[in-house]
């Protein structure tokens, strides 16, 4: 009965991965990271137009790109967040997985829409925007790529536990104001990290801007950190501070509604 | 039957289009309109009273500029929010007429009130702010007329999802922060592509300052682009994402209450 | 009995104005301006600190103001709102006592408060920040009073229609939002006007600062127009865009809850 | 009976504050404070590494610090607030115990969870971002230390007021604006004193910059001015603005929810 069960329940899995429900779920992930990656990578394009050089270089330009960061990723999460969550980020996607909050397959489905939007805004940034490259993320001449890993999980750590609380089904209807708070974790990010390791802290954004720029240096860095921090952020959320047992595991394509 | 039924539909949706509840639509969106243009197109001046020179010229005037927008559009379309919808943009109009939620005879109405206000904003301004000239948005040099609309249709996409997102009566009465969202993908679209298309993203806005500044250089860039875009984000927002099977269509001046 | 009853209303009303609830009123009123005036005024001579002259010369500074002006209105607002209604401004309250929203002497004690409150911030300010002149609010050399007044009034109507919007007791309990909507508008103001009128938009703050300043040019800028404006916004607020045929009439110290 | 009743009390107190749910309160004010002082400590590095100098020396970098403590203060709060009631403030824990709304033990075991994240939070980023030192808060050289004290306690006074507001039970379960509102009363502090007496507001984030940075010059500026503050805040709130007659007072680990 086990052994039958098991392929079953993945089989189950599947076929609710590819449900109209969870493909309207993958469209609203495209949707959302195209805008946030269009916002943000715009934003640093914009700003060093005025200010040439590798990365941000002045306090004027890090406000610019941390408030795009900020009011796209709170925006972006809105408008998806009664569709597939709001993920929005590929560490978020794995926190959830890691998690038991959504299924394998329907995480994989999600990365690939996330990835996919991320290289299309980038695309779409390059082909309009004449006569300025899409910049990749660098981390500053000084950080060890150890180093600017670390500070990158911890942000990450803030960023996903964010997304769990918001997203935790106990705050009721009226956590209206979920999405905002995950979009002020996203720019405070950017304001403290973003000369140093450059404030990602979302690995599609990162490997979309590095494909369309075609710079591969320090890739990891924007995976390593962020996966992990993501992971525990979501144990330390799920096991230590709001104990989960009294919540209904559900897996497949989630109805959590941050907003 | 059918061919007496439509004229009829026609002189009823005309009707309701000048009764009184529909002339206070007009007022509001009027009221919020003229303000929002006022502090855009003002902001736009005060930024560049210290920075002379014919666009945003360093990371903090477009700071000024984006969080100007995203101040004034969350909190004009608050003020209308339950009278008008809080449209404040002709693009939204559109992509609501495209969608059917309101009917093409208010639409025109919305239209008018919406360019009167953006002309009578310049107006003032220029007639109280001595020394300084209304600016009107103008596109990169390095920028093609094709690839500015082409941005100014993905931002202004972005803006109307958000805006059916934010008016969909299924989020409740709870959905108090839909105009903060509104806002903040706003100030989000000036960050990402103010030195590039000049990120005005509201056709009224553009045509106002470029009557009051004498210049229509590219102004159908500021229309056909948004138009466009926002007629998409209707039609996918209803008909992919946001399948709208069970909710009753409306016509006539919307009774939705994004706030 | 006619006769005999508008004196004992009289009466009537001047004993709500000092009945326990109105005291309390008037401190919450005390403690919001004279926070809001601390950190406006405050921040402006931060942003002199660094780059001295008269005003605000460049968008750096403006922005500092302008930000500050914003969350300061906001939480301000936000702390008195279940006991005073949150004014924070002589403007607003004059707005409301013209709607017949308080009554005149409760209006009186409001501004009372309000003034003493803006004078004591300043104070404070000077005695503590050695070095630093308070700095009173200036118009720009190429305005004309005239121009200023108008300016400042049209921003005073946007703000004070906002309040208005945001304290209608039909908007129910949940409108959370009111009171951050209050301060964009007012960091709107700001961005838009601040170098040309300076954007008070605050009786109180503009007197307070020009008491401690010792200067009281152009001070009736700061007067004139912002309460033709308040009176105007709520003249068109309560009978034009919400006329209030089913609003239970009140007096004495408002129970309005914006938050 | 009575002396038998307050060691019983008394333990039964110490009991309530090694509970799991206790625990759990004290690792949330860990994980926030953690955040919080990393943010904020961080975008003072940040805005550094651009302009050298000892503090904010210029509008933007000013901005960036109280952007970042905004964004912070806000977010931190929102997911500790079901749980430890969102203090994040040594000063805000104090004026917690000292209206009795947490009892002693756990208001010891809050400051040392506080001071530790502090701590720790300082470590991180001396050691992962290598080249910058980590600043501590000092005052400007033309202030004294007892008006920076006060300047610190008016600033802390409106801080813990906001939170003592957001924290009502009267307010009911709708007040998810709470945490958004004291983090804006927190960038407003910035904003106006951080160039005079740092701004810290929290003396936490000051202790744990100060070992860390090896510097403790001035530091009973950033305890004696806030934790007066704060307790006058607690006092006035309790007794004169919202006096609480028809609220049942509680100890041991609040259950207060902000949010």
């Amino acid at each position: 009965m086990f052994f039958k069960m098991a392929p079953t329940s993945l089989a189950y899995r599947f076929r609710q991965s590819v449900a109209p429900t969870a493909l309207r779920s993958y469209a609203a992930e495209f949707i959302s990271t195209f805008f946030y990656v269009f916002f943000v990578v715009g934003a640093s394009i914009a700003s060093r137009k005025f200010v040439p050089g590798a990365a941000a270089t002045d306090p004027s330009s890090l406000l610019v790109v941390a408030i795009a960061n900020a009011f796209a990723l709170a925006s972006a999460i809105y408008i998806a967040a009664n569709v597939s969550g709001g993920h929005v980020n590929p560490a978020v996607t794995f926190g959830m997985a890691v998690g038991g909050h959504i299924s394998v397959p329907t995480a994989l489905f999600y990365w690939f829409a996330q990835m996919l939007a991320s290289i299309m805004a980038c695309i779409v940034l390059r082909v309009t925007i004449v006569g300025q490259r899409v910049p990749s993320y660098v981390i500053a001449e000084e950080m060890t790529g150890f180093g600017a890993s670390v500070v990158e999980g911890v942000l990450t750590f803030a960023l996903v536990y964010t997304v769990f609380v918001a997203s935790d089904p106990r705050r009721g209807p009226c956590n209206a104001i979920g999405a905002v708070m995950v979009g002020l974790m996203g720019g405070a990010n950017v304001l403290a990290a973003g000369p140093f390791s450059g404030g990602s802290v979302n690995p599609a954004c990162a490997f979309g801007s590095a494909i369309v720029a075609g710079s591969f240096k320090n890739q990891a860095v924007y995976w390593v950190g962020p996966l992990i921090g993501a992971a525990l952020a979501g144990i330390v959320h799920d096991n230590v501070i709001f104990p989960t047992e009294n919540v209904d595991s559900f897996t497949g394509v989630p109805e959590v509604v941050a907003v």
